[in-house]
């Protein structure tokens, strides 16, 4: 990754070779106070912060800095950064689960940092070894792996951030960036969720368009849904289902991919989910659902609670009218959304047109289908079961 | 605009009554020591800073703090805040000028001010009194005036700044704030465009669609730009020209409205621009060019050089391929962008579907109806020509 480089400097031209991100250069400075444990029955999803944070900074010279595990503290930025004027933001969301013998695990990492990287080329940072960056991660989840609660359904959650840094106002790429790990002790991410959440169907309000950046894990994906989401929750739904085009298509639930599983003509069930056309972000759950839902139909695992159950796999456009046509038949068994915060997380209600679709409610929140997943994912997360290399001991 | 509210704090119902922004407060700390002011010739746009800043902080229980003018200096921030994360990060752009007798003037900075409330609106960020920060910027643009470089066509840009500062990762609209107003001396923002600036039309990458934020002045609508602009600058075009929708509509040019003048059957000349329909900025430059072109036509005022001279105004929707049909037939008389930190820039060159549409060239840059303009608004803004309320000193 060591790139020469030839920049104008005064109207000199000066060679260099800005550093890469180097795992081994990594300084660590411990807290000398440590923060009490919070009770895992209190938590509020990303509210709590752990004892340190790791942090890197890059500049087209130099290349980027020595990593540093420190006490966690404030950033303190240029007020012209293109992180506050342009929005050249990206993150990550990943957990670390506490495994058999207490070790932390981490869940397809490797998925994160793959994605991680095509979101930093999106918005044109600096780009970095994201295998460093994983290295680098899992020593801070070493250093706080008392933070992850030794409860059921709880974990650490690990949100690996890069910000771009450039200070000047001229609208252009940022070529400082600064790369910052944090992590946040969770419980179950919704909670009291029995009935299911409750959906409203949104189209006026767009949150991602083909050409758009709905595809890349962007922190500017975000804001644009916090307006439409107040408008939501103050008609009394839980999140929006994001609709685009003229048929309405289902995009994402709030920050969630989308799953629905309906009767199938031949008894078995038919599991839907929109396709990545760039207007959905490429979640790693969705991702596992649907090849646990292949490694099921293909006999090479039984999904718990659903043996004998046949699954067949549609990763096709799903409209509104098709949903309600199908809602109207009785023919959908179960709604949810997917995603690292939540897992699996039952849909309740949706509201379109101005009526509310009911869907089946089960006890405990979510169907059988649902709770196969919701089984099989975590027990993979925690290594109680195996999965491919799913499941990623920090050693 | 003080609001009494009701929050809970550890379950118990807390009534309080958050501080309105409130100019009055304002606490002033000049510099100790103040730079050297750059020579006008080599100043590039947004890069200097002058020697304060303007600082506000909101939070939910106290309110806007008491605002502080200080030495320009770094922001401190949890790195959980909302601005890294999730991007509800407003601007403006706005510009000083020196009038006749030195005393620094602003543009229609209540237009801005109202875009700017729009903006935070449209970000669920806390709203506050426009009418307050207007008053704290003129206080510090009278602090800052030497930083306004004493040459024709210079000015003092000035970027105030709203960002969110909740600390917490669920996603939800930040119920804190910071405003920060910070300052930068400037010359013209292309130099050199004796040809006009040349503009590759894109519409693989689309920066706004309908129902989304282009309408609004959001940092968040200029990150997803900088990547098609690093391979717009590869193949050797200044800027982008963002098309939209199957017929590859004209929206933007890279951050500058459009128009285009175009010889009329009536021996005048069409003057068209595309309509404010959510996909485009509503310039304030834009909307001043339109004014002043519709005072011409009325006979109110004479733009300079355009004696005679007969604008119709059309505000409608253009298609490159009706560009590249007016450009075949040779009616295309000027084609330029118009924006606060450009003011009038010429169009020299439209890449499209792999031709180049070469369009007229004149001397100096600017051809006569963008000049008239170019006159006209400069005219305005340095308090040489009065027009409606457009010019405000700051007293």
């Amino acid at each position: 990754m060591a790139i020469e480089t030839t920049t104008t400097i005064n109207g000199s031209a000066v060679t260099h070779t800005p550093a890469p991100l180097d795992a081994s250069k990594l300084v660590i400075t411990l807290a000398t106070e440590l923060k009490p444990l919070p009770k895992p029955e209190s938590l509020v999803f990303g509210v709590e912060q752990t004892d340190h944070m790791l942090v890197v900074h890059y500049d087209p010279i130099e290349g980027w800095s020595a990593p540093e595990i420190k006490p966690y503290g404030p950033l303190s930025l240029d007020p012209m950064s293109s992180c506050f004027q342009y929005c050249p933001n990206v993150f990550e969301g990943m957990k670390a689960y506490a495994g058999p013998s207490g070790e932390p695990r981490l869940f397809r990492p490797k998925d994160n940092m793959a994605r991680l990287s095509r979101s930093v080329e999106r918005v044109a940072l600096p780009p970095f070894d994201m295998e460093q960056l994983l290295i680098l991660i899992q020593r801070l989840i070493k250093i706080e792996s008392r933070w992850i609660p030794d409860v059921p359904g709880h974990s650490l959650y690990i949100r690996p951030t890069v910000i771009g840094t450039r200070a000047a106002l001229g609208v252009a790429a940022s070529d400082s960036a600064c790369i910052y790990v944090i992590m946040s002790p969770c419980g179950p991410y919704f909670r009291g969720v029995a009935k299911g959440i409750s959906l409203l169907g949104v189209s006026e309000s767009v949150r991602a368009w083909p050409g758009g950046t709905g595809g890349h894990k962007l922190g500017l994906n975000y804001a644009p849904g916090f307006l439409p989401q107040r408008v939501a929750a103050k008609q009394g739904y839980d999140q929006i289902l994001w609709l685009l085009g003229d048929e309405d298509r289902v995009t994402e639930v709030g920050a969630m991919n989308f799953f629905m599983a309906v009767k199938a003509d031949d008894g078995g069930v038919d599991l839907i989910t929109p396709p990545l056309d760039g207007t959905i972000l490429p979640g790693i759950t969705r991702a596992s659902t649907l090849t646990l839902a292949r490694a099921h139909t293909s006999g090479q695992i039984v999904l718990p609670g659903l043996s004998g159950v046949k699954l067949h796999i549609h990763e096709r456009a799903l409209a509104m009218a098709e949903i309600a046509a199908l809602s109207d038949a009785g023919r959908i068994l179960e709604a949810f959304g997917v995603g690292t915060a939540v897992i699996v997380a039952p849909v309740g209600k949706i509201g379109w047109k101005g009526r509310d679709l009911q869907l089946p409610v089960h006890t405990g929140g979510l169907g059988p289908i649902g709770k196969g997943f919701w089984d099989m994912l975590t027990a993979v997360q925690t290594g109680r079961t195996e999965f491919e290399d799913w499941s990623v001991p920090c050693l």
